[in-house]
């Protein structure tokens, strides 16, 4: 499989480095010609296009592996260099608006299909690329008006992660409630917190505060990209989290107060048992596998 | 020294297992003889007495680590049976209604110092207890009205902990910010998310909703007690994450959201960077020692 990636970050990296120890033929591009020419040295990428055009030129799948926003740019190059029936798809955490956009700005002769691989580090960077950051994790596929399904399958099973059909809505929803909200939660409790931190809050935060905050420290791009682009739903998710909250506040010094504690300890629980473990799998895995070094 | 332990679950007994080590001679006591006879076979006691009041005759230093709401029973009986000069601690999360019961609760011949051992375990009970636990932690104390601060020093020193004076408002303000608002927002987030758990957002649910979700899972028991004895505090810190959150909210649309996000990420990374590691490596330490068997 001819294959190009625009952006060769983390993931973009990531998927590089696992599809060609498949034996696929991969080109890179991305806007930093550091970040490429690290990418090439680490193996991700056999060749380097000099402008993301020329990297759709003879691909037969191109992975969109850009910030969000640089989706609407990366298409119109896909649109201007790919030959009919080539299948282009994305790694972007949101999917309504990236329908929206294959939509609007690719033509009807390339294959649009919508993909997340729910995986990550808390370092970006093809510097932090690994062939098996997303062995073991969901994959979500969102299918477009035309065929290109079997091509994504193809690279879904090339690094090892699971697919997950969804329809762009359903998985916009799931997202805002299992990862939007988090970061915007534990961002807040970090900005209420704030100045204590520095002083005898900081002194005492231990387990409980490291783990609630962790993932405050995501890449602010990243989610700020989310949030635009998903705003509708992280918005609902941040109201029925208010509610829950609120509700809590007001049974503060009620002794029955408990028996909400036991119910969301157990649904947390129930959650942590019965979930296909993905991410912490995918996760794990870097742990165990060295990172190759820059002959690949 | 002479100590008797008053709840011998996962703190009390590893302080005892803890000062057992030193020489020190335990009397435990607590309602349930299961747990007794337990933290008996696992050496975390010397000694088991039949009710609290005989626990205490005798005793140099009293230690109450039963739950908060059992802290007026367990002062009385301290009152009944501890000769003159004796000194009394606690290790509740909550300091200022401790201090309040204390004053109230114990006559002026017992020297009250208030404690709070900055560490815990997912697991409670004496089966999880550790020598270790409390190696590296941060321990809160709260001098009393009378003398008795050298002996408490004693014990901080004897599990290994660093000790930190805080006056009780302070105490309460701080760990509502760091560990009481931690624990409320994570089981507002499993509440909120709720029944979508079991669905889509469940399974596409990965390390950023397992890390803020986490500490839900904490005892509902305790954590019901720390929301009725230190409510207004809580429900301060409430306040401001609510007002942090209506306020990133408000910005969810704006790609400007994005320096919200860059300010909340660093001072988490300045925090993690800076901070005392207390709790990291009394949790850390677990893992390299071995639990003793059942002979101490």
């Amino acid at each position: 499989m001819r294959i190009a990636i625009l952006g060769v970050g983390l993931i973009g990296g990531s998927i590089g480095l696992a599809v060609r120890r498949e034996g696929w033929q991969v080109t890179g591009w991305g806007p930093r010609d550091e970040s490429l020419q690290l990418a090439a040295r680490r193996g991700a990428v056999d060749r380097i296009a000099t402008n993301a055009v020329e990297a759709c030129e003879g691909a037969e799948l191109i992975v969109l592996a850009g910030p969000i926003r640089s989706l609407p740019d990366l298409m119109r190059a896909a649109a201007r260099g790919a030959r009919a029936g080539t299948v282009v798809t994305d790694v972007a955490s949101v999917k309504g608006q990236v329908m929206r956009w294959a939509e609007e700005l690719l033509p009807p002769n390339l294959c649009f299909v919508g993909g997340h691989p729910m995986a990550g580090k808390e370092v970006q960077g093809v510097g932090a690329a690994d062939p098996d950051l997303l062995r073991g994790a969901t994959y979500c596929l969102v299918p477009g008006p035309q065929p290109g399904m079997d091509r994504v399958e193809q690279l879904v099973s090339a690094v090892g992660a699971r697919k997950l059909l969804v329809n762009p809505e359903d998985h916009d929803r799931a997202v805002a409630a299992a990862s939007h909200l988090p970061f915007m939660v534990a961002t807040a409790l970090v900005e209420a917190v704030g100045d204590d931190l520095l002083d005898l809050a900081g002194a005492v935060a231990a387990g409980g505060f490291s783990d609630t905050s962790r993932v405050a420290q995501a890449s602010p791009a990243m989610h700020a990209d989310i949030c635009n682009y998903n705003a509708p739903a992280v918005a609902d998710m941040i109201a029925r989290f208010e509610m829950a909250l609120a509700g809590l506040k007001a049974k503060l010094a009620e002794p029955d107060i408990e028996a909400d504690f036991t119910h969301a300890a157990q649904a947390r629980q129930r959650w942590s048992q019965t979930r296909v473990s993905t991410s912490a799998e995918a996760k794990r895995v870097p742990e165990l596998h060295a990172v190759p070094n820059a002959s690949g």
